[in-house]
């Protein structure tokens, strides 16, 4: 499994990604889920996969060889709905070709958020469905989720909105992954992350985060602090009171 | 769907569960889920219920009825692992004859976390499987959860061990309720919570707590403040010092 989210608020983009990837549980291994495409002051793209691992990979190797040709690739989409669109046309094209040769009833399908911003035009994050289509976030809840997605989701919910800093945004997005990698075996660290200000068109702020890396680990024990306080300032049963009075 | 929860703490049994229940988006209706049967002085069992409520509601019936006759039934069991597979037997048997009948592909499904006490006897706790089966709660992580449980498990991962106080996993269980019934539109108030002190052999502190109940609410509001000043006490990345110094 995996678990992938892109946050959108009005000062940029926030990508996290856990690094795990399973087919059963003898086959546990790490493979980046963050993929950039950067066009230092013209365009830059950020890329996040969940699905079938040989589907993701497939599609950003494709994207990778068609910026070397003619065609549609990053490099010529005018805008970031095409990209989307692109993406999805090239994922499903090659779901279709593993599936007209598959015997058996594995599934290829591959999920996929996007997000980034061409020069003149404003950021944008959309997700791609295994059928090629997508969406881009809501405005009251600005994020998108791939993979696991639940146990990550209650500190999205009460936290994002377009206001909310990129960096808290990027804690959160931290603390999202934290909480998964907890829950759940099958989504594990290093996590990467990367944050694109606003019309900075560069590489922005990107970290890769072992589960040692004292930054993340810092992290992950301040949260449980302020959890155990923010647990320790609810309100009382009515019969707490009465027995200590 | 349905999101129930039981923590198994040293001083006693914590029990809580929403109560919306949907057969399809147009069928959305709210049952307690939360059963007690109390002898007080000799026995108390609570029973949390998820599933198809057709054969949940079944079970609670003929576990009331069978109180009321010869053979195996709540007050004649001995132990609480007795009352376990007394229940997995019922349920399993109405399963089968509701499938017997079935003409469609319909889930008669059902789980259940049962908890409670027999004089004499330490304080347990079950969760029942559709098969009739059961398991008891871990000892590092004492709770059992049934229906949605992701939305509100990383909280209990982190919060929850055998000393925390009755209380504190009360409170700390209506946190992972609120947070499921934000994130979840299948899972929704009012919330149903018990709470049994260990060798109390009564029926404890019952608490049924609507969106608008004043304690409920405060409680919401408070677990927001705290999230916001636990996010905000997170360490900073280390361009933020740099950019601000």
């Amino acid at each position: 499994m995996t678990y992938c989210v892109g946050i959108h608020v009005h000062d940029g983009l926030v990508f996290a990604a856990d690094s795990r990837t399973n087919a059963g549980i003898d086959h546990v291994s790490t493979y980046s889920k963050l993929h950039s495409f950067i066009w230092p002051r013209e365009r830059v793209f950020v890329l996040l996969s969940a699905g079938n691992l040989a589907t993701t990979q497939g599609v950003v190797k494709r994207l990778h060889q068609d910026c070397a040709q003619d065609g549609p690739n990053l490099r010529s989409v005018a805008t970031l709905t095409e990209a989307a669109d692109y993406i999805g046309q090239v994922s499903s094209e090659l779901q279709r070709q593993q599936m007209a040769r598959d015997t058996s009833s594995t599934s290829f399908e591959a999920s996929f958020i996007l997000g980034g911003q061409i020069a003149g035009q404003p950021t944008e994050l959309f997700m791609i469905y295994p059928q090629g289509n997508c969406i881009h976030e809501s405005q009251s809840h600005p994020f998108l989720q791939i993979g696991e997605i639940k146990y990550g989701k209650p500190i999205l919910d009460r936290v994002i909105g377009r206001e909310t800093s990129l960096e808290t945004a990027a804690r959160c997005a931290l603390v999202s992954l934290n909480s998964t990698i907890r829950s759940n075996l099958t989504v594990g660290a290093p996590i990467d992350l990367m944050i694109l200000p606003r019309d900075a068109l560069d590489g922005g702020y990107r970290l890769h985060l072992t589960e040692d890396d004292p930054f993340y680990r810092d992290l992950g024990e301040r949260w449980n602090e302020g959890l155990m306080a923010a647990l320790d300032h609810l309100p009382h049963f009515f019969w707490e009171d009465r027995n200590s009075g």
